[in-house]
Order: C-alpha cells, then sequence, then structure tokens
C-alpha cells in the first residue's frame, strides 16, 4: 500500500514572499534528490477559501521506508531547516493511497 | 492550472470506527456521481507521525469551477452534513498542481 504524505503549513505574519521563494527552490530540488519520492507537489494556497492554510507539500511513496527516506534525507531536512522558523502552525497526515497516483 | 482541494480531520473523542466507516462509504460515493473529480482519495492516519491528522480527502480538479462543482454538489454537501459534527478540528487548503497527477 503506497503512502501519501500531507503537511499543510501557515507563515508567521513576518514570512515574506521571497523566503516563500526560497522554500520552493528548496522543495523543488527534492524530486531529483530523492528517489523514493514517486509523486511530488507542492505551492501556494490558490485563495479560494478562507481560512486556508498557506501552503502545501504532498509527498507520495512507497511504502513507509520510503516515507522515512524521505523524511530523514538531508536535503529535506535542510528544507525543513528554512520552513520551522517561518511556521505558524503545521497539520499533518500520512494516509494510506492505492497506488502512486 | 489544476487544482488540488487537501481536507484533513481531527475527530472528536467521541467518534466511533463506525461513525469514520460511514463517512468512507460517503466518500466513496462520490467520484461516479460528481465527474468534476479528476482524482479522489481519502483514508485514515496510517498512525507514522505523532501529532498527524485523523482523516484526510484530496480531490483534484481541473480549475476553480471543478473545485466549487464538487464542494457545492448535493452529494458532497450531505457527506458534509454528516462529517462536521463528528469534527474537533480542520485544516485546508486549495493549491494549483501542473495537472491531475
Amino acid at each position: 500500500m503506497a503512502i501519501r504524505h500531507i503537511a499543510l503549513f501557515r507563515w508567521r505574519d513576518d514570512v515574506t514572499p521571497e523566503g516563500v521563494s526560497r522554500v520552493q527552490e528548496l522543495l523543488a530540488a527534492l524530486p531529483s534528490a530523492i528517489p523514493e519520492l514517486r509523486a511530488y507537489s507542492f505551492g501556494p494556497d490558490a485563495g479560494i477559501s478562507d481560512g486556508a492554510f498557506d501552503f502545501a507539500v504532498v509527498a507520495d511513496v512507497e511504502d513507509e521506508a520510503g516515507f522515512a527516506a524521505y523524511r530523514d534525507h538531508p536535503e529535506h531536512q535542510a528544507a525543513l531547516g528554512v520552513i520551522r522558523p517561518m511556521l505558524a502552525d503545521r497539520a499533518a497526515i500520512q494516509y494510506p493511497i492505492a497506488g502512486t497516483e
């Protein structure tokens, strides 16, 4: 059973567009660095709904070992080191999906 | 630009496994009822990470009109009527994706 990891971020008030662009650059480098990522997408809220979080990251992996490989990869950890100080709130889940969709 | 809608739920303490099964039945009926859904997945947290939300729903649609069709569809609204009283917390976002992945 494949696993989809979702992380939603709400930025602190002092986060700048340049800061978010830097996050996007770091995340964009991960699929080529982490072969366990079968599908990977991320991006800012589209502004459709009130109360939405600010940014989403979705990673599809083959299994729990694949998720651990992503979570613990040095480049991912480096990105988290940039992201964590920017966070006002975070919501996450890993749930089973039928395949890497 | 396609849109991915994500909703994460945290259940109230009094929510039962039967209640969650009922939610899954209602959600499972939506893809055949709502043609605007290009991809749809949902499920309970896999229990891998501390602090995770309890349940995820992810809907990929072609555009904002597709999202509105899903959001406002009577069968989706009926499912929300069952889900809302079960919620302790909810996190959501709609973000652009390159295509329906």
